[in-house]
């Protein structure tokens, strides 16, 4: 058999689900995985544990791999051009992933390619950001550390030039951004190949509570035509013009006056597209393993009429799976994807997906699951 | 946490694909494998090497499972029972099992609960067969090993009373069962846990091409409600009587009058629901392990209007990467199920499922790509 090796760096919850979802297609999945632990070590049979960030290991894992792809934007760009020289196809490229890994080259980028942007510039100081605060109309503003933050870590709501102090702590360069005023965040989520297919999800709607995805829910209720053309049209322009291979996720805020604005780039299989696994004709996992084989892409439209997915969060006790008899009772039709994860307080442990043709009662089964499986609903 | 350990005893592609279905359940998966090139062992990161028949292999293999359940049915019986002495969950448990193991057992056991079954008797030689066929109407009639068949292998049609002797020349006891004048074969899928809570999935119809399952229909084209509440009627009464856990196909014939005689049992997810990946609410493999792990099961309606599952053989050359481009490009709904298993003329290393409300349609794509995928379609 002639079937590729896709070597995958990073062992979570991203790594587990893509291996799940390359399965059925016969391929070959090798793992860089920081523990034996980690999600997705924990179903994988080839399994290399190591640090991503020393090349040395980077580059003895990438043999007898056809392709690496990865779970995180975190290893470091030097070492994928590193790879590339090896000649190891990486997917993303470094040239296109530094715009997930840096918000600075991303604002930059988007920028210079006309993409609608809150207000931005890299700021120097406490000062700085005041300045910046000045020139968008005044406190509050929002500083993000350009490298290394995620679900609500490394960005800072920030009231006044005191506040501003706490970004520059890390030494990482910081970047202003203005608070944009939205009605709410949408995610416009796309899969583009090497040789330039690319396919468009519906554009969701995607509901954050204390900076962490609490919900998404697909398509977008109410979203006009229009708009949501301009964002599946925008991410695919995205795509194209930073050269992204696999699924990429561009995340929007919706303005109260009609506009979409990029909020985050992600070059990776996102939450917001989890609810694919069970309410699109192909999975944002599957078509991004097609996409960094060079395969044709799935065809990416919904099977049902509204699909929600909602995080599954660690709560105070660690017992998860005991709760699976009431929500598996209550719902027979409900889709429960753990990631094998220790249970803490407040971390993504898995997600469920719940669909059907009411969206009130499709949002009201995934929401009760979610909440059961946390340990907050109880009845 | 306190998810479970699931022992999987075999290594083949209904191990590979109840692995892939309980990831999103979060449970530990553990494999007993014949070897590190078996079909589950690619993809399953927990996996013993060793052999079934060997019961210290088995108790080794058995301790930190949770429950204990099968690929296929040949595991020996007493071996099982040494299992559930030794207080390991057995499911389905050996009394159960002996019926989708022994034709004879299971032949007795279904007349005596009053279940259609082709008229049939163990015979001691080929003279006795010959007199079984002078009591049904004459040649030809179906001799069978009590043991040890699969797709066709240990069974014989039979002519005459000179080919009568083939059968017995493995010392394995045989049984004879007359021709059955059928119009069509149907099969009734059914998931029972041990609380007694079972699920029926619609009756499918299975069309053989040399013994072998080539193509499945869901639901069985043209099939009054009234006999296929029948079958599923029957096959959860089968499941019940003989106390099995788990999936249980019924394997059916449709007589030209309008009648059902069971053909075959098979008590572990079966080549005629797989289907249900693609085409089912919940997957036969996630019922499966839902069973085994007695969790309240998953709704077993249909997604679509029709699904059809096609077998991909192995023809006469080994690659099937290569034909993914023109299978995936042609039909970007296609859904490709392969095995991992090395490519042998008529060896099943796959299947594909396609769905939609055009059943013309539908049967096309799936045979065009299983087709392909052999090599018999090449264009």
């Amino acid at each position: 058999m002639t079937f590729p090796v896709v070597g995958m760096v990073g062992g979570g919850q991203l790594a587990r689900m893509t291996h799940e979802a390359g399965i059925p297609l016969g391929i070959r999945f090798k793992l860089l995985s920081d523990t034996p632990q980690d999600s997705a070590a924990q179903v994988v049979s080839d399994v290399v544990i190591g640090d991503y960030r020393d090349l040395d290991t980077l580059r003895a894992f990438a043999r007898g791999c056809d392709v690496i792809t990865f779970d995180h934007e975190h290893v470091p760009t030097e070492h994928l051009r590193a790879l590339e020289a090896d000649g190891i196809p990486v997917r993303p490229g470094p040239d296109a992933l530094v715009h997930a890994q840096d918000k600075g080259v991303m604002r930059a980028k988007l920028t210079q390619i006309g993409a609608p942007c809150p207000r931005h510039r890299v700021v120097s100081d406490p000062a700085d950001a005041a300045a910046f605060a000045a020139e968008t109309g005044g406190f509050p503003v929002i500083l993000k550390t350009v490298r290394g933050g995620y679900d609500g870590k490394g960005v800072w709501f920030v009231r006044d030039e005191k506040d501003a102090e706490e970004p520059f702590k890390a030494g990482v360069p910081v970047l202003a951004e203005e608070k944009v005023e939205f009605v709410r965040e949408l995610a416009a989520n796309i899969v583009r190949s090497p040789h330039g297919q690319a396919v468009a999800y519906p554009v969701v709607e995607s509901r954050q509570v204390d900076g962490v995805c609490d919900t998404v829910i697909a398509p977008a209720p109410g979203l006009s035509e229009e708009l949501a053309g301009q964002a599946q049209a925008l991410a695919l322009r995205i795509a194209k013009e930073l050269g992204v291979v696999g699924h990429l996720a561009v995340e929007l805020f919706e303005t109260a006056d009609g506009r979409i604005l990029v909020n985050e780039l992600a070059m990776r299989p996102h939450n917001s597209g989890h609810w694919t696994q069970d309410g699109a004709i192909t999975s944002q996992f599957a078509n991004h393993v097609r996409a960094v084989l060079d395969l044709p892409l799935g065809d990416p439209r919904p099977r049902e009429r509204w699909t929600v997915m909602a995080n599954v969060l660690g709560g105070d006790y660690p017992d998860m799976y005991q709760a699976y008899l009431h929500c598996m009772a209550r719902d027979p039709q409900l889709k429960i994807h753990m990631y094998g994860k220790d249970v803490k307080p407040g971390r993504k442990v898995g997600h469920v997906n719940t669909y059907g043709d009411d969206l009130d009662d499709v949002l009201e089964r995934a929401r009760h699951a979610a909440g059961y499986l946390r340990g907050t609903i109880t009845e």
